[in-house]
């Protein structure tokens, strides 16, 4: 027999119970504050980055095999045509709309990352939210102001229960996503304060999801689950249910039973830049984001010293040992292990392949002699006193006799915001284009620079929705 | 910047990964190796007995506010008319009405319980088998084999993480609920032993629920979250997604990441009496399970000797220091309060109230004067030695000087089949009486009775769904 067991407790409370100001009250409290016209001008730029980036990684995982097998599992169970199943050619219940596109654009693995959760922002507050926004005619700054809303919830989160809940083995986009996502659903339900913590609650018991899923469709199905998931909480708070307003910080709460660490102080206090949001980052390899540093280090070179193949005698790549387990395969056998590979990607960036290309990373590719010689010449050497997987050192020894050196922190965002959006743009029309037409790329562009006027968001999700089928990569 | 982070893990695998035979792959083995025509008699009788006791609680529960907002909620979102939504008139899509039933009957915690795993195993896995065996036409016999084979394995996974997992925080009718109701599914579904060890995977990653949320609605919410996401498990191994094949046992899998205790050979070892399922426990009061065997031991004193008011100079209760902090409260101020306060309940006993009943428990009949006084004769003594929440004495001096002792273990299961069966009629009857006709439950009870014979639940399912609304009790 079990110790400690209390199986009746009678469920339905008229009040809602917790402390006034707690710190889930507090996270409650700020989310509902955020409004559009008090959003500064580069916030508002970074949330259409983030729209954008978002649009071409779910164009490009809309037809992987894991989201069409969820995009059949949502039509087997039917639903209202509320809100459009990208690049499915059909709409269904604002739920499973946001289930299926959150799978579908982390099926790639090649959204945005914050690193004050550990995790992946975008995928988790998009989809639910343009669900929602569609189904209700909501408009495009109402959009934009939630996802804020949202976004900064899931980071200050974040910060409280950094690093033990991730190393423990939680994967904190699906977790924490789930807070981030009853937060912005809950803004765009125009929800005040006190429901907005009851729908946090909600989302702390339905928050779940594994780390040791990756490499599994899991990994991508909690993006969809979180989103899915914190949509409910939202919706169920705004009809009155009940959770405690204290759910993150209480007793056996989330932060207890979810891993060693929790610093209340940290999730109040505001990062360097002020806003998480400035803290985005946009992968623009399609590799695992601990060789982005290196590949960027080795392409900075290649480029300043027009280097070619014969130039180069030998590559030294300096990273942290924490790579060893993540991105340190030597001889990758596959366009998959080629992702985790930092020699072979270092080597990419040498020859001028384009390492953002999805294609870059077929088998035939990574087989090539050329690409496998030149990666013969490239050493890594992982080193114990670094601790950021967003680092490295790339040092080539030239033919000639010349030792250069080029370090690079990809965990570092992108100052110039211009650049950035051409960048941005740059990946969107490479992802975009096997799936759409130029002409659909450049209104989806359009529609979203104009995101902060949109009066609703019928033309983005009719564009979205509108993908012919039999254009798809698959 | 956080430590230890891989971001970046390309999700799709071809094939399912992990050991042939760790714990998850068994258990999946013996979950899928379940047939109707091998069930004892005895196992037979005791599921039909589960699926009467849970249409009575669920038929109870379904007017309950929170209930009532799932619906409103099921209903805004849509779905395909597959399986009928208790007692709400509609039918929506498996998964929907899921959700809605497992919280409808978890919403006035009467429902059964088994202490190998703390929880409640019936509501959350009628639901998702009930809602699939009606979408997909499955036989009254298929239902009771699937049933059987998520009981076990819920039960099975319950002995490995307990008492750790409850204790530290987690409502194991959410958390091992998933993984029962995904193997139920499964086994419906017709999974063999791989694609249910996949089930088991997407169910470890999904399981959630904190036993802090106590007190609130989404106690219940917990039950029909359970079964809609290990429905949604099922439903998508058998459409060939992917997981890990060991996701209990793993490093950083589901048992490392929630609890102290994990001992997998308890999960493999059979239970004294051979299958879980012969454990399984009834409510019959409307209250606390802590209170129940010092409802039970006064209730046979206060019949055996045909106690009246004046007969009882005064009652002393032995029970569990653990009592304390579930259902102690000396003076209770509400029918709530009742429900946990052993000296009302045992008050309640004594003057012959009826404490099955849910309106015996109502604010008027708590502080009724009468009722008052009698209270203040009763005594709680707890003993610290003593270990088990189910277990009571009570001792009445009666005013003609006789010192009456009776014991009781409401943690051991009937074991006359007959006698439980007429109790659970009994029960069912006054629970269903409010919300059917006399003529609707005599049906129900046949039908269930017959459920072996069924070639569909298409009956069963008419009768739960056609409840009219305005008969309902609030």
């Amino acid at each position: 027999m079990i110790a400690n067991i209390s199986l009746s407790r009678t469920p339905v409370v008229a009040g809602r119970i917790g402390p006034a100001q707690g710190l889930t009250a507090a996270l409650a409290e700020r989310a509902a504050a955020w409004r559009h016209e008090e959003l500064a001008a580069d916030m508002r730029e970074l949330v259409r980055q983030c729209v954008l980036d978002w649009i071409a990684v779910c164009l490009a995982g809309a037809h992987e095999p894991l989201t069409r097998m969820l995009a059949e599992e949502a039509r087997e169970q039917g639903g209202h045509a509320q809100a459009t199943v990208v690049g499915q050619g059909f709409a269904t219940s604002c739920r499973q709309a946001a289930l299926v596109n959150g799978a579908a654009s982390h099926a790639l693995d090649f959204d945005d990352v914050n690193m004050s959760f550990s995790g992946h922002p975008s995928v988790v507050l998009v989809p639910p939210l343009l669900a929602l926004a569609e189904a209700r005619g909501a408009s495009g700054a109402e959009f934009m102001a939630a996802f804020v809303a949202g976004y900064e919830t899931l980071c200050r989160i974040g910060a409280a229960v950094s690093p033990g809940h991730y190393t423990a083995g939680f994967h904190a986009t699906a977790t924490l996503g789930t807070f981030g996502a009853a937060a912005a659903c809950a803004h765009l339900l125009g929800l005040g304060a006190a429901d907005t913590a009851v729908a946090l609650g909600i989302a702390a018991t339905e928050a779940a999801g594994l780390k040791s899923m990756f490499g599994t469709m899991c990994k991508p199905l909690h993006a969809g689950k979180a989103g899915a998931d914190g949509l409910l909480a939202a919706q169920l708070a705004a009809r009155g249910f009940t959770s405690r307003a204290d759910a993150i910080e209480a007793s056996q709460g989330f932060a207890a039973t979810h891993g060693p660490d929790f610093r209340p102080e940290a999730a109040l206090r505001d990062p360097d830049c002020g806003l998480y949001l400035r803290q985005n980052l946009f992968k623009y390899h399609a590799a695992c984001y601990g060789t982005h540093a290196a590949i960027e280090a080795a392409r900075c070179l290649t480029e300043r010293h027009e280097l070619r193949d014969e130039d180069v005698m030998r590559v030294v790549v300096h990273a942290s040992s924490m790579s060893d387990s993540v991105c340190n395969i030597a001889e990758p056998r596959s366009g998959l292990e080629a992702k985790f590979s930092l020699r072979h990607t270092v080597a990419m960036a040498i020859a001028g392949i384009d390492t953002a290309k999805l294609t870059s990373y077929s088998d035939a590719q990574t087989d090539d002699p050329d690409l496998k010689r030149l990666r013969e010449r490239v050493r890594v050497e992982l080193h114990g006193e670094c601790s950021e997987l967003t680092q490295a050192e790339v040092v080539i020894k030239t033919t000639h006799g010349a030792t250069l050196r080029q370090r690079h922190d990809a965990g570092v965002p992108e100052r110039d915001l211009c650049a950035q959006r051409a960048r941005l743009e740059r990946k969107f029309r490479s992802m975009a284009a096997p799936v759409v037409s130029a002409e659909v790329c450049d209104e989806l562009i359009d529609l979203v620079d104009r995101l902060d006027e949109l009066p609703d968001l019928s033309p983005l999700a009719g564009l979205l929705a509108g993908v012919p089928l039999d254009a798809a990569r698959h």
